[in-house]
């Protein structure tokens, strides 16, 4: 009998295997960086094979490592607890104004910028804070959104602090909190803690960059991001994104100057003052598209058009109504008509998306012209030019998709005559209402690609307002009436099924239709699963999670291959090798 | 040869006939009237048959009669159109706020509520008023809704007219018009007419007793009504409902010392101080369905619990929300906070139906415990003890109605053991969102009825918001986008496949459960014979919509047996013989 070594690192050799009791047994807790580490490793010296190293990584702790954690040695007294709605931590001086953000920012201080809820108005607050704190709203409400989009930390919807502006102070309880105290938010656990707490920065180590390459070989789904901001685009390609699945036009109009031209657009007495307001605005939107194609170089970017409900481009305060009317030279009277006029009693379902260019097509047509001009302007300049893709949202007829890619294609054929160029373009839609999945079929004989917008149709499958979940979403999930926020992971029995509909029946009208989602549930694990099981071509989320999306991506590729199906997938996405970063 | 007579009127015999020339020819234009006098007499003299008589009337026809029209020979200066809302015309001098119309009423005095929009608080205006005028809102906003049930006319979303509530007054171009002038609408064409019109009261005659009482024998399709008063459930009655499909029980706690019961459970401090509150409401609810349950007669009731949200409920000005205070004997900071914390940025998809329920199980069983008392109070007092019907709105997940079946089951079993009295009920839900509609067959384990709320099923399909459709409807239907308004006439394509979706799941997973639609298309001729088609057992409408749906409901089974099929169907829906009126 040949002697057993007693274990794997000594040197003892017994007649018989000494006996292995295990007394007790606890999971052991490793950090992120960890984590990959052993994973790679056991990979590398052949115990495991690299789709298992893959299949035993939590797509979340991905997330961990982009973004600074607390110290897990300091102490903290947390006050209250809200949503986690975008990961990290940060510390900073309380401030209760985007406007106070943007002022202390400049001084040179942190700041935590704590609102009940943030509006489109917020943006530069958002930009100038370290975090973001609301006592209203849930994981997708405006300032979860924009905070994952940026890389921010946000609490979200910490019901328990009650904020006053008036005063200038916040209190939980029997605390109170005056603006320039300092409080600390950890965007992981939802924790809102008095005082600094001290992080420790990210570190993307070695191991990362061969997780994330091992996750291209085996993923077959694309992963692009929701991006409109330089920042953002180049973050996203930094983290590998294939192209932007969501370009927020939008977005591009909050910003100080824009703003005011966007209103003056808005206030146009008549079509003839709206197209003098829409060439400031074609000069801006070209210029930032232009940017976006450049820095994603040939890649895919596909540009919806104005989606929100014009009011939220107008305060209804009388104070800002008259800043506004005294900046867009307009009559103070035009302004509060105007706002009144708009006001709508659920604007989710109001005058919005494909809507608003039914009845300004002049706006679809500057909007196209931006961003065909924008396509010729990069390839005049030697660059990659991308296949633009225009997309119209909120369809639910037929129609409504046909009169404005009627729009769009004149657009592009005036520009390419203008511009003596040829470019390709592609006019899709988002499916975003439940009407649009019943009718997929039809909108497929116009629409060249779909992008489903699964916040909406979340909203509209559910009837359920995401600003507004949060008085009564959490008491669902505490009774077991929803296993999960239906906003963070995809209700695959609910909207999941109109998504299959209409894959099915867009396919069936279009053979081989490319189809992608590009709501906030393209970022999360489960619901990437699905996106891939049902056969669409890509997910967009937040730049931030790009890396997140790509391991979830090998994993549901894997998982439908099943568990024996260990070698590297013939039908791979292209694996994104040099240009994403230093690991 | 036998000579022909020249024509039925004459008696010369000639011995060829005289040949008929055709010179010109236009349609005819008869009174209703006349067209149901002519559709009864040529059946009556055998011409055509009872179903050809039926098919040959609009059932539009039928609602004209039941409302007063303007004198045709009556000259007119329109000033506006508005959407044409609830039948009738009406003249009366203008008001601009329900407590004057309630006032000037007091005096004799005849007015015309002109408002922008209405809401549950102006209820009592709109009892006091003649007919009601609005310049937003569409064909199922609050005013239309509410004016169609009472029968009044109702002309709405005349966007032309601005009403300038600070000066009394109201404008139309260069036209303006001062509180307490005259001013007429027309309810069929939308019209808004400066001055009073004579009017010509309906006349009832006896050829639309025949006719409907030939629809009845011909439908399958049962015809129930929308009603919450003793005024509309006898009304509806009258014109020959077969039950009352939906009882709004929130309309009841609008009027005087309701509301001030409701707003004290709303503003109550914790659990306890609710209870309290719901003991006062719990007394006028069991009286009011006791009395509905009265009248109807053994008929069947179906009574929903709360539906809207509960800031509908509080006023939001301060002055209002200070009266508000003192009613309810709460702190002026405690009214202010609640509103605050009730406000919602889509109120349509947010706290509302049976989320109020789950997180208000006392009111589900205040409502529950109202009902089953009023079914024990009319037993004991001899009367027909109904089949109640609990009805739980907004459901989109088995879970919600599970909690609260038992909430209801346990009221009932307390119930009968309290009265010592066996009644039967039923458990059921509204089907008004999409989700509903895709898990039907799990709702039907626990729901023994289906009733279609197609109003929120349009607007969460469509992703359209009712009461702000009118800023761009309009111009959807000039631009051929949708062929109907879809909250006039059920969208089939769209919200119809939700439907029958369904219709179909619920009958597999519970053969032959009772499926009925209480949305405003219940009163549609196309949309009932849609309902007919895919297999509804019964139709649900405001009261004066009720004739109307009879003979739409005896087109649609005509129709279904295809134009062969002349004789009376076995199935034939019970006739409603002599209960409805003196025709």
């Amino acid at each position: 009998m040949r002697p057993i070594p007693c274990c794997c690192r000594c040197a003892r050799a017994l007649e018989r295997p000494c006996q292995l009791y295990m007394l007790q047994t606890r999971t052991g807790k490793r950090t992120a960086h960890a984590a990959l580490q052993i994973a790679v490793d056991m990979a590398n010296e052949g115990l495991i094979s690299k789709s298992q190293a893959l299949m035993r990584l939590k797509p979340e702790l991905i997330d961990q490592l982009l973004h600074p954690t607390l110290d897990p040695k300091a102490k903290k007294q947390v006050i209250a607890k809200g949503l986690p709605a975008s990961p990290g931590a940060a510390a900073g001086k309380v401030v209760f104004s985007a406007d106070e953000a943007v002022r202390r920012a400049k001084d040179g201080e942190k700041v935590l910028l704590v609102r009940i809820e943030t509006s489109p108005d917020d943006i530069h607050g958002l930009h100038a804070a370290e975090g973001v704190l609301t006592t209203r709203g849930g994981m997708t409400s405006h300032a979860a959104v924009v905070a994952r989009g940026m890389g921010r930390p946000c609490v979200a919807g910490a019901g328990a602090v009650q904020v006053d502006y008036a005063a200038a102070r916040l209190s939980v309880g029997s605390v109170t909190v005056q603006e320039g105290q300092i409080l600390t938010i950890d965007g992981v656990t939802g924790e809102v803690i008095l005082g600094e707490v001290p992080t420790v920065p990210p570190q993307l180590s070695g191991a990362f960059g061969i997780i994330m390459a091992w996750a291209d070989e085996y993923r077959t789904l694309q992963v692009r991001a929701n991006a409109e901001t330089p920042n953002d685009a180049r973050q996203a390609k930094e983290f590998g994104a294939q192209g932007i699945g969501l370009v927020r036009t939008e977005h591009m109009f909050f910003d100080g100057g824009r703003i005011i031209a966007m209103r003056r657009m808005i206030l146009a007495a008549d079509e003839a003052d709206r197209k003098v307001a829409l060439e400031e605005l074609l000069t801006m939107q070209r210029e930032d598209i232009t940017e976006l194609f450049r820095i994603m170089d040939g890649r895919p970017v596909t540009v919806r058009l104005l989606d929100p409900p014009l009011h939220e481009f107008i305060p209804h305060t009388e104070a800002e109504m008259a800043q506004v009317a005294k900046a867009a030279g307009v009559p103070l009277n035009r302004v509060r008509r105007r706002a009144a006029e708009l006001q709508e009693a659920n604007p989710m379902l109001g005058h919005r998306g494909c809507r608003l260019a039914i009845t300004y097509p002049e706006i679809c047509e500057m909007q196209a012209r931006a961003i065909f001009e924008a396509a010729a302007a990069v390839g005049k300049a030697g660059g990659a030019v991308p296949v633009a893709e225009v997309m119209v949202p909120l369809v639910a007829t037929l129609q409504e998709l046909s009169i404005l890619k009627e729009v769009v294609e004149k657009t592009a054929a005036a520009v390419q005559k203008e511009q003596g160029m040829n470019f390709t373009y592609r006019v899709g839609t988002m499916i975003e209402l439940p009407r649009a999945c019943l009718q997929a079929g039809k909108l497929a004989e116009q629409a060249e690609f779909f992008s489903f917008g699964t916040n909406d149709l979340t909203q509209t499958t559910y009837g359920l307002s995401r600003d507004d979940a949060g008085a009564f979403l959490p008491e669902y999930k505490a009774k077991g009436i929803v296993e999960q926020d239906p906003f963070v992971s995809l209700d695959q029995e609910g909207v999941g099924e109109l998504i299959k509909v209409a894959v099915e029946r867009g396919r069936t009208a279009r053979d081989g239709m490319k189809m992608g989602i590009c709501g906030e549930h393209g970022g999360d694990p489960a619901s990437i699963e699905f996106c891939n099981k049902v056969g669409l071509d890509y997910v967009s989320c937040s730049p931030f999670r790009v890396p997140v999306a790509r391991l979830a991506a090998a994993q549901a590729a894997l998982k439908l291959r099943g568990e024996k199906a260990l070698q590297p997938s013939t039908k791979a996405a292209k694996p994104l090798q040099p240009a994403f970063g230093p690991w």
